[in-house]
């Protein structure tokens, strides 16, 4: 395909999508396909001459779309939102079409420099403190992730290295590993599996701290495992605060838990991968106050800032925790940086410090920092022996900047705003049917509701709402209960699909708690 | 922006990247720009208003293009080849359109059943053992990976688990930190820095293999070291083999290593991040020879392969070595697998069939299978106590069924001969020029060459080739040999291109050995 073809063919993609997102309520929001279902569809291997675009073309209706889940009908409320807007996509073709691998500052000056740009952008919107903004020459600043995983897993590495250099300072008969086996990560029992995940990769101990009756944790339940963990000669170093947690959209006390993190020199990450968007709202960023506490904090624009997929921002106090995590020995370190006997050191200098600014901190890039320089202008650092190849990073700044330019703040409030009234909207029509109760309190775009009474009942409901693929939901635990999540989740979603999808669900409802007592009768 | 007005920008952006495409030739392939350039460019923080798209549009070659090096230039022949093609920018387009996050089956059937399939064409391509494919009921498979990197860090962690695993049975009387303390991760002195961060990560070991005079890792040189790592109480699991290293593209010899990592339980993984594309063509496959040894093989269709970053295929014999790599106390895992009593299990265990086929062991998804999993019918299982939100994932695999198919396997074994072929004439230009010295074989697209003389005067060559911007290298270091590496990249790139960039460097070098001359001179 040459690049006529592409003019002809990109634009019938364009309309293509165009027609998919405007019709996209005319289709089942999910599948009726069986697992398995592509393999015979397509043939056993790739062809060995070329086919013609039309021939794939036609097979995207034939096979691939009887197997999507329309996360942009309106009429999904699973999971939580995937954002998704037309000036993101159209920065995303442009970033596709550059193509550059931006890993370092030379790579592509533009991708690394609008990233730290967007990142204090965005930064600002939701009011982080200015210690968490790289501006001209601060210490800290923010990096697009993949995703919150990610950031996590990061933060937990950078706490890990941190714990065990002042450990060892303090107590230099222990080993590495004799302080590695004692360390201890916290997060609540609401947390995302990923804070667990990310301290089986590390290597290191994590514990659920119990949130109370509103799902949040607060002081005194952090303050009384870390009591009992200390006395028994553990090393607490890592706490994960969740701000909106998956189940049911709650926020841990961080003006409480925040204090004796710093107190305990424990470093406090903050998850509020979904819950952060709302934060550039002026009514909703007192839910973010403590934030002055953490070490570091991100959210996810691609769930709800209308940027598509993916797009988690990050940021951290102090850059030089994460540039610094992943080597143990500083002396090592100060070996390299400490070099000379290089003719034109003072030019390089000048070049590590530009590079400084290109190495924000992502875990692909921290080997060029702390290792093998690139020096643009090749002056290569003596002793690094290799040249590295990029752990590349696509150009994913172009869709902050074009969403947060053509939509503006108020634009995006708007959106956020819009959910929100929606998920009321729902939440009301829930109270006002006796057979149901709503589970926790609804901040943000997420209620969780069930019928009154077992989980079998709410099992059995669940299961005829997604079986009449209607509407789609996603179901939760809250303690023993199990719970119906109804999350506001497209960009199209209007107030006359909340009133649908109340109506269908207390249809289906009806209908269920007829059966079910005749069964009940029965038995 | 809604639908109507994304038609009409979307196919303006369309012209513009095909623009950009079509005369990439005319641009300077390394920008001018300073570190800093574009902050002073855009304002301080993003606008209240929405602006119009022509106001960002404008935008992109006053402050983008400015600082953007140009991947796609025929004159850039620096680090590796970025796969870029039209078909890929199209599925992409698709891919950002339907904006699925799949990181389930039921999340979305066809994102998940069309890598399975994907993966299994790509592998039937490099004529990958049948142990690898995941077919309608193997035990091993593919999935897409987001870079070369996270392969080798998830088969490490899966190889670790493994190790622990076995020592734990062998020897009840260790434990945990013990064995992790005794874990030893092994690869070449060529290989990537992502192996040694992997096991920093990974909180284990690794030790440098010494590579022959061809770059090169041979049986002998790893069982040296095993013999004497054993012989002081540590335990080898690890080995990764390089097929294509970073500096100069050489490969470690499997058919000597395989049968040695599989004596002694030592997992192999093969990272062929750049060279992995041209096994498949016929006369490249041998490369691979030894492959049917190794645990887990990984290599970056959006290196060479015309499939726009991000897409690294990464394939392992056992399914199971993965999906169980998280979690250390087997007692626990058979605890979820065989719990009973539900009423419907029959049912749920032909859901979970349906699931271990959509989870297909990238890191996000492990949690899904080992402790959560979520039924598309709504089975619960019992004690399973959250519902996971998505650790999500792109439709990349739209991008690998786009290109194989519009491409077919002929003309992308074209696209690796072409680039071969033009390796071979710059070879061929530079040893017919006395001055200069090829450092390596060239193999495939690389030619690692350098002035005769000291690495000094190599640094000024270089130097001056990447300050006169007409065409961009960068370097490598070669044991104590300062080296220029000359990469074949972009997708049409030509013999006049090579002609042209060897006549510069030529040319560069006689103006330098004239000074270098007369400086020497006159010390």
């Amino acid at each position: 395909m040459d690049a006529a073809e592409f003019r002809k063919r990109g634009k019938e993609m364009v309309d293509y999508i165009a027609d998919y997102l405007e019709k996209i309520d005319k289709r089942q929001v999910f599948p009726d396909v069986e697992p398995g279902y592509l393999r015979p569809l397509i043939p056993d291997c790739a062809p060995q001459d070329p086919e013609s675009f039309e021939d794939v073309f036609k097979d995207i209706e034939k096979i691939i779309m009887p197997g999507v889940t329309h996360w942009h009908s309106p009429y999904f409320f699973a999971y939580f939102p995937a954002a998704s807007s037309f000036p993101a996509l159209l920065a995303d073709m442009l970033c596709g079409g550059i193509g550059c691998v931006g890993f370092s500052w030379a790579a592509s000056p533009a991708c690394t420099e609008l990233e730290t740009v967007m990142l204090d952008w965005l930064g600002k919107m939701i009011h982080l403190p200015e210690d968490f903004l790289a501006g001209k020459d601060g210490q800290g600043g923010g990096v697009i992730q993949g995703s919150a995983s990610e950031a996590t897993l990061i933060s937990l590495l950078a706490a890990r290295t941190k714990s065990i250099r002042r450990v060892q300072s303090e107590k230099p008969e222990l080993t590495e590993a004799d302080i590695m086996g004692r360390l201890v990560a916290y997060a609540s029992d609401q947390a995302h599996s990923s804070v667990e995940r990310a301290a089986l990769i590390g290597g290191v101990t994590i514990k659920s701290v119990p949130s109370d009756d509103t799902f949040s944790v607060c002081g005194s339940a952090l303050k009384k495992v870390l009591d009992e963990d200390k006395a028994s000669g553990l090393i607490p170093f890592f706490f994960c605060a969740t701000l909106g947690t998956t189940p049911c959209c709650s926020f841990d006390k961080l003006l409480e838990l925040g204090p004796i993190c710093n107190k305990e020199n424990i470093w406090m990450h903050i998850d509020a991968a979904y819950a952060g968007s709302a934060f550039i709202c002026p009514e909703f960023r007192h839910l973010l106050n403590g934030v002055e506490f953490a070490d570091s904090f991100n959210f996810n624009p691609h769930k709800w800032l209308l940027v598509n997929f993916d797009c988690s921002a990050m940021w951290v106090k102090k850059r030089s925790d994460l540039t610094g995590a992943f080597k143990l020995e500083p002396l090592y370190l100060q070996h390299h940086y400490q070099e000379s006997g290089d003719a034109n050191r003072e030019q390089c200098n000048k070049q590590e410090n530009a590079v400084t600014l290109e190495l924000r901190f992502t875990l692909q890039r921290l080997d060029l920092l702390r290792k093998k320089i690139y020096c643009s202008f090749a002056f290569l650092k003596e002793k690094y022996k290799h040249w590295q190849i990029p752990l590349g990073r696509r150009f994913r700044s172009l869709k902050l900047w074009f969403v947060l330019r053509m939509y503006g703040v108020t634009g995006l409030q708007e959106h956020i705003r819009k959910h929100v009234t929606l998920s009321h909207q729902f939440e009301h029509l829930v109270l006002q049917d006796e057979r149901f109760e709503i589970c926790a309190e609804v901040v943000l775009g997420l209620v969780c509701f069930r019928l009154k009474g077992s989980n079998e009942l709410n099992k059995a409901l669940l299961k005829s709402i997604n079986e009449a693929k209607k509407i789609h939901l996603v179901p939760c635990h809250l303690r023993e209960k199990f719970v119906l999540r109804f999350a506001i989740c497209a960009r199209t979603v209007e107030s006359t699909h909340i009133r649908f999808a109340w109506q269908h669900i207390s249809q289906l409802a009806t209908e269920l708690l007829k059966t079910w007592q005749q069964n009940y009768h029965q038995q």
